[in-house]
């Protein structure tokens, strides 16, 4: 996996929820991003390992932006999630999501994607397919 | 949608992850789950509706616990998610996410089940299926 | 299950695959439709069993039905299927495959619909759940 | 995509279904596959288009191989589909589908594949996941 590069004028402000996980857009390039999150306690569930839905959150977050990249800070691009589906293969061993996410089809107004979330010591965790309709804003 | 019991025997104590997003178990029997959120600023996206992961939380964990009942507090069991999708139909009208869950069908090993949220409007929001590994523990 | 009722003024000639696997349509309403498949030997896998495709074939045209009613043989409706997701929970036991299908939500051109299969004998086979592009044609 | 191998004491007698649709098994290796499919007529939708329940069966097909290599005659598994997800991406060019699948992850008793369906001219028509359980026979 290449990492991927990002522009720092493509940065916005954080979402709520965003700040709520703690996770960060660390690449971001045409039909392609990548994010981060550390696994703080917050995030277990009722088994002492990150929710499934911690997951989810990640990697539809990641998809969104794979399909919404414009280049431009001043068009903005909004994706809204269809319908996403999830596979977890396996648990953590580290302490650190990492999720890489690509567009791949669709045109104008819909889009598919795919994206995975490693650890820091490369144990593949899930994987996720979605698809999603694609809007400009302003 | 009749309402669901809930036995207070069996109710467990809150997982980190229940308690960052503040959902509860409002009704657990066999092969039956309802869990309700009240929408915090903290679980908005950047266009300032709930995430998609958000949805995707409780819907995992709405069908893990309609999958895991067994009656009886001193014998648990366990819900490991293989498989998840989420279709996305709308968005809340109101401000809180009561999500209904039933186990459809599976064996000792692996159980299927369905899920969907509404708002307290009534508005239909998120329907979602899953297929998951059950593990009686201890 | 209610039975469906059929206007026979919108059955439409017969696809190329409808007749390669012979199901047929047995009901049709605004939001939902139902088709029959007898268990012909050429739809067995090998392991002698209908093979999973058959199922996401029938499960994928009732969720088509489904949504794309108009009620007007001069006005048709096309689904294009953008993500369909198929849980497997059982064999059949009979000889006759019967799927329902639902619309569950979506707009003018986008709807999300929900199927499933039982046998003649009542064994609930597979569940399935989709994404779909609505067009009107003509 | 790097052409498989077949070795010829692998091939099974055609499935019924096999022969009914027409496709073939073209390479196989431990955890991938792939198939090939000639676009005859009878797989047709009501549009003149392949219907979506091709896609799925070639991909379901394509995946359940690829997490049953054992790579020895004398020692079959049987892949089992929990749940399918598929993403329809295009339509084809050509008149040929060729799929390719990947296990992506599981045990010894459940795996996890992912398969993607191109035709001659490299069009990208469908995508798939999938989440199965495994057996030994004999």
């Amino acid at each position: 996996m290449t990492k991927l590069t990002l522009d720092p004028a493509l940065i916005e402000t954080n979402s709520a929820l965003q700040d709520h996980f703690g996770y960060r857009l660390t690449g971001w390039e045409a039909g392609r991003a990548s994010l981060e999150l550390p696994l703080i306690p917050q995030l277990m569930n009722r088994s002492g390992i990150p929710h499934g839905g911690v997951y989810a959150t990640l990697l539809d977050t990641a998809m969104g932006y794979a399909g919404c990249y414009t280049g431009d800070p001043d068009r903005k691009a909004l994706a809204l999630t269809l319908s996403m589906t999830v596979n977890f293969l396996s648990r953590p061993k580290g302490q650190l999501l990492i999720a890489h996410a690509e567009r791949t089809g669709g045109g104008a107004k819909t889009f598919f994607a795919e994206a995975h979330i490693v650890d820091e010591t490369g144990e593949m965790i899930a994987r996720a397919t979605g698809a999603f309709k694609l809007r400009e804003t302003r």
